[in-house]
């Protein structure tokens, strides 16, 4: 598989939306499928993937660890996706300043080198590498029942630092949105009704920019 | 198995090493083996969890939700240790500024509301919990890629973060430690030899002080 991703041309008509949350018919669900609705609304046509439902397994094995390592099939197949897709949309809970385990290992296994990004010739791995994803689009929707400041001031909010500079400015991705829709627990139907119209709205409009 | 964390009293002399690394015989396996030398070696239980080799599911099922929901049993056994003990040992490799999956979602299994923190009465979850972990200690050993000027100006250490604010501040854990060996692509046999030294040194000292 190795190198399959490295000069792809992109897609920017296909974007991929990635949702990570255990309960269907949840607030996330909700929002990913309104994501897609402004989405498709533009003309952009959508993968979905509801990682709960298609039972993805998160647990990278050690033969996936090195560049030229066995994949399996069905990692394979979302790496190929991301290698030709637009534009990328993750939907997710704040778990612990983190995304939940299936999400974690979706980047653990998918975004892989020479797919996602590659070291220089003579480069070990810990140098700077160049990200290889064509797309260059990423959004992230996050829902979390931590008030803004709290999350600022006690937490420092590394769900940021790990979407923005550990996997997209990794990859190459270079314009990222982030919105994170909070007190979820708190909230009322109404306000619920506009972050969904504020995620529909905007699907549309940045990924066809 | 609500509230059964609540009150309990801690062992002190019983340490949880929990490992995240997918190859037997990894750098990670080594230096899980030279801590539990160490804390053997200064009198301290050890109970040791391989995640990988155990098998651990990582993807927390809709029903454990709630702080009532049920909880399958080898998750319920985490949850008993982890309450019960006078420590914490974490030992993984830097994956994208993040544990790897099969640890995030040890994460959001295990520790869990009723055994490592609780909300207020009245509070549905956005306020300040109350940590309930009676052991008070725990330590990181993380293994990287990245050179250490990369990661805090390139990166800014999410890792940092989510361990010491979003998970061991959230559940009242007071005593926090963690080093990261790097750059492990390029060491040489004699540092890591060094490295495993000053883990079985520290483990021992950190936890009978």
């Amino acid at each position: 598989m190795n190198g399959s991703g490295a000069g792809q041309r992109a897609d920017p008509m296909k974007v991929m939306v990635i949702l990570a949350h255990p309960r269907t018919g949840s607030f996330n669900h909700v929002l990913a499928e309104a994501l897609c609705r402004g989405l498709w609304g533009a003309g952009i046509g959508v993968t979905f993937h509801d990682l709960y439902r298609e039972g993805f397994d998160p647990v990278l094995p050690a033969g996936e660890l090195s560049k030229m390592g066995d994949v399996e099939p069905a990692v394979l197949a979302h790496c190929d996706e991301l290698s030709h897709c637009g534009g990328l949309v993750f939907v997710h809970p704040n778990w612990w300043g983190a995304p939940p385990a299936i999400l974690k290992g979706w980047i653990d296994r998918v975004v892989r080198p020479g797919i996602a990004y590659e070291f220089l010739e003579g480069d070990a791995g810990e140098g700077v590498p160049r990200g290889l994803l064509a797309g260059k689009s990423a959004a992230v929707f996050n829902t979390s029942d931590t008030p803004e400041e709290r999350e600022r001031e006690v937490f420092g909010d590394p769900l940021e630092r790990f979407w923005r500079d550990c996997v997209f400015g990794f990859c190459g991705i270079t314009r990222y949105h982030r919105r994170t829709f909070r007190v979820m627990v708190t909230s009322t139907e109404k306000q619920r009704g506009e972050w969904l119209r504020e995620a529909e709205e905007f699907a549309g409009g940045f990924f066809s920019a």
